[in-house]
């Protein structure tokens, strides 16, 4: 078994994805790195964290990061099992901030290219609806769609969750 | 063969959804019970139940029930094979109603479990977009994933309908 | 090995479809027939038709025709290999024109029905978001997934890209 991995889950809104992805972190010894993107800007934001944060136990070290998150894992130690979610909310605070999402983008994903203990990104899937009719939105969609992509292409295993189920897509 | 089963066939828009779920039933011997959730509040509405109804002959009874579904699922007899189309209209019915949505989604998934017959239903995948503007929508995205998920968990089957095409999920 | 067949290369928004349908293609012998349906109305068309043509070298004969693609087809010699991208945005085109999209999509399909050379074509799958409030949208949204199921009927192959990674359909 190979000392390390990356795991890609992709889903939609309430797809099962975290829950997923929590449980083949878990699967590995403790104790494990959760980096969490998500920042409280209005209740069903705070709604959604407190959701999550009760479904993690002892073994979970937290660290929340809504931008920096190539810098957390190039600090993560060697062989610590680590789960970011998710890649779509970390890319949506880069583009709030004013950040080149290109750029970024492309330097996260160099960082995942090179996992050293088994890590698990969860990231949206958005493209599959009509074409939003705000131009943000476009922008939006296309560079998640991009950033996917791009560490789909790297990744050891790609996961799609459709309805809580995961189907296995590489 | 086990003598009672519970099919999920989830879907987008126009994915075909609806036609295989029917397939499914009348693979089985008639008479067949269509419980159906649409409400005809407009014309658009109103051809895609004439549309849905031209397909359906013989050997079909149709229930029109937009709320109570889990209580008509409840005295039907035993053995019958049923389609229920659609969960999301089903839901977005419910939550027009003013109900709480996350009691009627647990009944209904409570029903659901325990199928008695070979039971059939349709539903949409509304999560694979961009995130709504509207609360409203955001909201009713998340019920309805939600209710994917545990209809789903319980299922012995999933299949999703890309193109018409059937795509084995659980 | 049959001397014709059609793959339906369906995907959201920045999946790689594109990539992947060219991939197809130019395993085949040069020369290639590229049918562009992408019309240059603003910017950021203008930028993904940029980016689409600097990935295709020589070997591509291009043409560009957003409405008349089935006439296109119709004249193509046959045994050479074609990539149409996209039926989507053709359909809007029709649309937009104020074409019947009815007529038009059966006409089309019933020439895809009958590819004389490996014909792939690129579609977008637009229906697996919530349903769209702008009644135009929906209208579109419901013609794109009655002509992707028309083609990928009759298609030999149906590909769905999930982040850049192809998912075999059919």
């Amino acid at each position: 078994m190979p000392k390390s991995s990356l795991t890609l889950v992709l889903g939609g809104a309430r797809s099962g994805k975290s829950r997923f992805a929590e449980g083949l972190v878990t699967a590995r010894p403790a104790p494990w790195l959760y980096i969490a993107t998500a920042q409280a800007f209005d209740d069903e934001m705070r709604d959604r964290i407190t959701d999550h944060r009760a479904r993690r136990t002892d073994g979970w070290e937290t660290v929340e990061e809504p931008l920096e998150i190539a810098a957390v894992l190039g600090a993560v130690p060697g062989g610590r099992p680590v789960l970011v979610d998710c890649l779509t909310l970390w890319l949506s605070n880069v583009l709030l901030a004013g950040h080149d999402a290109e750029t970024e983008a492309a330097r996260l994903a160099a960082t995942l290219a090179r996992p050293r203990g088994h890590w698990v990104v969860v990231a949206n899937e958005v493209g599959l609806g009509i074409v939003p009719e705000n131009p943000l939105a476009r922008r939006f969609r296309d560079a998640a769609g991009w950033l996917n992509q791009r560490v789909a292409a790297t990744a050891d295993r790609v996961v799609l969750t459709v309805a809580g189920i995961p189907v296995e897509v590489k």
